[in-house]
């Protein structure tokens, strides 16, 4: 599989990898060739893809290459050219009734300055905020995610922050916490903001042990009783939590952004 | 515009959105519905849909979801509908001689559990090895990012290690790695593993102004020699580098996922 574009490839890759993903059984090697800009340079892709193609099975080759040019020599390869871009932007043109700039891709350039500030402040804003560290400028937050020790509230905020430009910090609901039956002190202006996580007893105990074999802090007893315990705090305060037990970052992610609607 | 998928609705975003910077004269106001998974849940998205078309211009819905059924439903709403999925995966299912499997969309979810590991480990190894905090483990490192402080080399860090899984520390060049003329003494012995940043004067000393505005560390003069000396650095220990200036964090990790060959 080769992943093609003008630019980063990013778009290329999501939407090429999601198709593939309908294939379960098959397994693929994957190649990104990104900011292929000049028609000299889409010929020695186009060289690339041949030599592949002579040597095994013929290879599929995903592009999101805008310039016509470029575009008519890529699709020239031995591969099965796939043009995921050529396919919708007449649809669209029709569509919006307009005539698309033919520009090479900017999805994934700075684009909009104000917004792609955005998020590089957000992630240090999420680093800043990791695990409770600091409670200074929590009033700034959009999002306080809180839950036990690793229920995956660390990768999420750093997702949030980097694709959505979410001010997202994160707390960690600790022993104390449990014993007096109440949220963090400095969170309790803030609970508005705040989204629970909580996983499965098993599986939060598997990566704890993977973090430190053999501890009362990896065991299942004291996994079960912070879930327990947390899933009761979140409901007592009415924050909403998901089960993070199965999902991947994204999916709480996307999650998150829908029950709070926090999209920009 | 709206971005409708069975699952989180990264692809159809990220198409869309793709497929939209093709018309920048046009405005436009973006939702996001994932987790249609339902016949049901469809029938609503359709009557938000419908209620949107009734109170203006007609809405574009890009769509990723994959069930038939649901399919069927949304592509009945009074907006554009551009099956951004059905479109292509016929075509691949010729390409691979094989039927797609047809269960709702995994491309976002935990799919390869190791390399979703991988990338959860690779988030924390960055979280640990921001901004020269940490020396240790250092030989575990993929990428040691450098530069002075303000290139960007935080969020790349953290870009690559939750979208590729790599392990990337990041290192800030200070006065005295200038005044000695030599790498941090940590990154001698993993100078290949090194990757430079570098950026305009002026763009430099503007984004230090809005952290710190009105010190020595933000002007112009002070920008124009760190930038001069890790310039000089790189070339002198022939670490690859990039200007980092114009580029978003997408760009610059696309550069170095090429550059260094890192791509897993």
């Amino acid at each position: 599989m080769f992943f093609l574009s003008d630019s980063t490839g990013i778009t290329a890759e999501t939407l090429g990898n999601t198709l593939l993903t309908q294939f379960p059984g098959h397994r693929f090697e994957r190649r990104t060739i990104p900011f292929i800009t000049t028609v000299e340079e889409a010929a020695r892709v186009v060289q690339a893809i041949d030599a592949v193609a002579a040597a095994g099975p013929r290879p599929i080759v995903f592009s999101t290459a805008v310039n016509r040019d470029i575009r008519a020599i890529l699709s020239q390869s031995s591969g099965h050219f796939m043009d995921l871009f050529g396919a919708h932007i007449a649809e669209l043109e029709d569509a919006l009734q307009a005539p698309a700039s033919g520009e090479p891709g900017k999805a994934h350039g700075v684009g909009d300055a104000i917004r792609y500030q955005l998020r590089m402040t957000a992630v240090e804003y999420a680093i800043e905020h990791d695990d409770g560290q600091s409670i200074r400028a929590l009033e700034r937050a959009e999002l306080i995610l809180i839950a036990p020790s690793r229920c995956g509230k660390t990768p999420t905020a750093m997702y949030l922050a980097l694709q959505h430009g979410i001010l997202a910090a994160n707390f960690p609901l600790i022993e104390e916490d449990f014993a007096r039956r109440s949220l963090p002190d400095p969170l309790r202006p803030f609970i508005h903001k705040c989204f629970g996580l909580t996983s499965l007893p098993v599986r939060l105990s598997q990566i704890r042990q993977e973090r430190r074999p053999d501890t009362t802090y990896a065991s299942l007893a004291q996994c079960s009783y912070e879930l327990r315990n947390a899933e009761e705090m979140y409901e007592s305060n009415q924050v909403p939590y998901v089960n993070s037990a199965s999902m991947s970052v994204e999916e709480i992610s996307a999650t998150i952004l829908q029950r709070m609607q926090l999209h920009h």
